[in-house]
């Protein structure tokens, strides 16, 4: 089986899960925690080189506070939880904003972790705006994302089928994969279903 | 129904449907005209403001010779049968090439053709390179392409799910919906189709 070399993961439906469940909508993050440590060592076990996790953006801090909090919460855990696992670990996003997560910032230079092993890129407070450095019309004068490379496949859960603002010249020629499922509800199956639909799927690079 | 504003086509699988029908894979491109006009006419129809075309990329035309003269010359044909509609027609895509079309230089600056009206952007050796003006790791200082706004809504024909170098900044947020059919099996349906479920999905703007 072809297997993509760096999968980028878009876990939506967090808010949409927590008022299923009937719950507040910010206690969604909590449960999309434990789903991305699955994945991660599910990937981790199949030899994925690659991975970048879409954690929080510029646009979601625009949400009500307890949200918020609740999603900053999750991401410091989960990048915290990476930390204790085999990777070479990199947080990438707009520090200079008060919103980014002060227990964050040791890790926005890349670090191995355990025995090193997978790359994992993890994006807190991240704008394409700010990756493009797009200001009055003008950008450049380089990606701030320029170590990341191009991605293969992207998995998005919660059934939308768009990027909203995911890196987007790292993604010029992604395949993206729809799980309908909410990302609380996250299944090894359909992460075995998206790489036998990538497997199936040409690599043409746009030639 | 809540419409789009501005409509992404990206036309594929014009050389699959030749293959299918037993032709050369050149021959494909001369059935994907009639498409591009009906599709043209139909969101005229419904009052649609602005669509932009996947003509061909810089990445296409490393392809054999008999295909690049193929899909260049129904390129020529699709702008200049638009030119005889009414529409806002603009080209665009690296005119500092030998394989750039002359035909179309005129196009290259907005004209008004009949009464003007909907705007139409029609890719032309474009690249997600030039329009970011890529060199060296460096980017900038403009989007070559800042004139086309934002696209809301994306339909590929030909069944893969993916942008292949499509507009990057322009697609940050477009929902993509993907028609299975190749692009000279057009069909009225597609589009209803893919307007219905456009307009079951939410807009945040990644929010």
């Amino acid at each position: 089986m072809r297997l993509p070399k760096h999968i980028g993961i878009i876990p939506d439906g967090n808010r949409r899960w927590a008022v299923r469940e009937g719950m507040e909508k910010a206690d969604g993050y909590d449960h999309g925690i434990s789903p991305g440590m699955e994945l991660y060592r599910m990937c981790c076990e199949m030899g994925i080189e690659e991975m970048t996790f879409y954690g929080f953006t510029v646009d979601n801090t625009k949400r009500p506070s307890a949200q918020r909090q609740a999603f900053t919460k999750a991401c410091v855990a989960a990048v915290e939880e990476l930390s204790r696992e085999d990777a070479s670990l990199l947080v990438l996003g707009n520090t200079n904003s008060a919103v980014f997560p002060a227990e964050l910032l040791p890790y926005t230079i890349r670090h191995d972790f355990g025995k090193g092993g997978m790359k994992i890129n993890f994006l807190v407070n991240y704008s394409w705006q700010w990756d493009l450095g797009l200001k009055n019309g003008i950008i450049g004068p380089c990606l701030k994302t320029k170590e990341v490379p191009r991605i293969d496949l992207i998995i998005r859960w919660g059934g939308r089928s768009r990027l909203s603002g995911f890196l987007p010249v790292q993604s010029v020629y992604s395949d993206l994969y729809v799980v309908e499922d909410y990302w609380p509800d996250f299944k090894r199956e359909h992460v075995e279903a998206a790489l036998a639909w990538y497997d199936a799927q040409d690599v043409t690079l746009g030639g």
